[in-house]
């Protein structure tokens, strides 16, 4: 909790998620939102003490991305009556924050359909405090929709209350059951798209974010491209093709990835295919990209960095790495080429990523870009450099 | 199948588990049986056409070495008749092999009190055959031990048949909840004990059985040394600190294994804890061992290696990596150093280990040695020759 910034609403949040833009004041060009093209569930997003924090990764994810779900609402009663948009990105999107489900609900013509809990928390744990507010929506007659590690559904409290008042409780990160599940089989070989992985040097660093932008950018251009979520967060957001590989057993993670993008393959016919990371290889509790390395055998990789960051998020005893000794271990570990450096800019501003692009691009010998900060037709540029038309991908040479 | 086998008794079955010995007919000098000092409940191992092969290492490592059952048996129809002592490492243990279960009961005065489904396929799944199998013990009153993926404590015939029976059903790989798992944190750093992990460059090729053997060469030195297992046959065998990783979600798999560590460390005040590897690091399906590097941080690794096995295990289009492709990888990938190669010499004979030994350790400039065909004396002196009295390991050096 920020006690601080209930009082103060001028004053900046030291962390506002992953990829809040740079601090100038000015509405930033290039997150255009979502048009909807059915009617989906409505939902009110959770996300108590946490909106716009690292732990709150989930809900500011949704905020600014949502497929699956319309989101009404966010509750955090540290930002109680402003607009999501504004506290997160510094533009407003008709997204309230409300102090408690009370207000959510009395806002709505009708009751929500969901709430959705919206924090990552590093524990993947329900507080008690969290739980009053879930079986009070569920007594409201509202869906749940978690991506804690707990199961809400295996609660024995939550799920009778769930059955009492007819909803469903829908835990992302709950696998199927093994028996359901592949192992690596090496089918990934034959998959025609460009596989391009988003790894990051630490976790919430704003690798989904960036895979999002660079996978617009691409449609727009006419390249093809499905996104492959990796996360409960993307899939919540709506994901068409992915997997929460945080839950699967490491028996078949590299297996259910290779999976995933085979399927994505098979049904899209993409020019490419990005593949969304999660933590970082060198990350010492959450190397899960070991495994997308491995399953989804990525032709390119680009990699998400944050230099302001002083230590990982949730680890202030674990010191950050350099952009470039991640590279060196993401291409000693596998065989593939980081083909540029995004940036998270929090922290850093106007003048200090202009100058970190620069400094960066020209230590590294790569280009580098920021994927909110800068036009998305950098990374696009990012992309067409390390794969012109006279590579050996005509499917995308030829667009 | 291997119906060959079944009439030809002494032709050599092509893969005989990770650590049969040599073919030379004499008996095996270095692998010494276990004293009980107490009762264990007793066994019957059911590897029905596996027995002495790859997929039958849990019934291949029980046969060899296991505290917490007394194994009285082996069911396998392919080598029926045989003691699984001479069918796998050619020194008979008095562990006779049954074509069936009646038979294997009708050999004991009383019903066994368990039976142990000793086989790990890759898809980590009970067959249509295997399960009639464990139904019928059911029916005996036998209690069921697996180490599958697939739970046969959640199966409802399997169920509901041991709650008829009041038998119990272990699932080894079945995690506890995730609300009792625990992150990493960076407590194994504190942890006084050397930490070396034994990693192999495939599955199944003999690290557990190199790090059982290097175990107890260190204990009878006076060194006192915790093998911390990594995999469902360790824990079957009785590890007393360990955990199945194979089967804990990745967000959880460092944490859960620096726990284990941690509390071996706490409990016994070791000299020495050895980490057993699961996988290789270099494999594109199963690579475990990225969590075993870090949620470990060993000061040393030894590489377990097989250099006449021509594919990777279960995957006859994967070539196997050379030792010193996989040093290259352990050593980019964490900060740590390999030590020594011990080799699994299937399909060599004696002469061969000998001029591989000597050719591995010139290429290599590595001590190279083989944990059962020749002296525990020289896997010994692997660790003293990193790890000489001159050392900043005190505890070590001063034995």
């Amino acid at each position: 909790m920020e006690t601080e910034s209930q009082t103060v609403d001028t004053i900046r949040r030291p962390v506002r998620g992953a990829q809040a833009p740079p601090s100038t004041g000015s509405n930033p060009k290039h997150a255009p939102a979502i048009t909807q093209v059915s009617a989906p569930p409505s939902a009110v997003v959770y996300c108590e003490g946490n909106f716009a924090q690292i732990d709150g990764k989930t809900a500011n994810g949704l905020v600014r991305h949502s497929q699956a779900y319309r989101i009404l609402s966010v509750i955090d009663s540290t930002c109680s009556g402003q607009d999501s948009g504004s506290v997160l990105d510094d533009a407003s999107n008709s997204i309230p924050i409300f102090g408690h489900l009370d207000a959510a609900v009395a806002h709505e013509d009708v009751i929500p359909d969901t709430l959705i809990y919206g924090m990552a928390p590093s524990t993947g744990r329900l507080s008690t405090a969290d739980r009053s507010v879930v079986l009070q929506a569920i007594e409201l007659g509202m869906n749940i929709v978690s991506g804690l590690h707990e199961y809400l559904g295996d609660d024995p409290e939550i799920s009778n209350a769930a059955s009492v008042r007819n909803v469903t409780i829908r835990d992302i990160r709950k696998p199927k059951p093994s028996k359901d599940m592949r192992l690596f089989d090496g089918s990934v070989a034959g998959v025609k798209a460009l596989r391009i992985a988003i790894l990051g040097t630490d976790c919430a660093i704003g690798k989904r974010t960036t895979a999002t932008v660079l996978a617009r950018a691409l449609n727009a251009q006419g390249i093809k491209t499905v996104l492959v979520g990796t996360g409960q967060t993307g899939l919540m957001q709506g994901a068409k093709y992915g997997i929460a590989m945080d839950a699967i057993p490491p028996q078949f993670c590299c297996g259910e990835l290779e999976g995933a993008i085979v399927a994505a393959s098979e049904a899209e016919q993409p020019d490419i295919i990005l593949i969304e990371g999660q933590g970082a290889l060198s990350h010492p509790a959450f190397c899960t990209s070991a495994f997308i390395l491995r399953g989804s055998q990525p032709d390119a990789v680009i990699l998400q960095h944050a230099p302001k960051r002083a230590h990982r998020c949730d680890f202030p005893d674990m010191p950050m790495p350099s952009a470039a000794s991640e590279i060196a271990l993401i291409e000693a570990f596998a065989d593939t080429k980081v083909i540029g450096i995004t940036l998270n800019h929090e922290g850093m501003s106007e003048a200090e990523i202009t100058a970190t692009i620069a400094a960066q691009s020209l230590s590294l010998g790569l280009p580098v870009t920021d994927a909110l900060a800068r036009p998305a037709e950098n990374l696009l540029a990012m992309v067409v450099a390390a794969y012109p038309k006279s590579t050996q991908r005509p499917d995308v040479a030829a667009r």
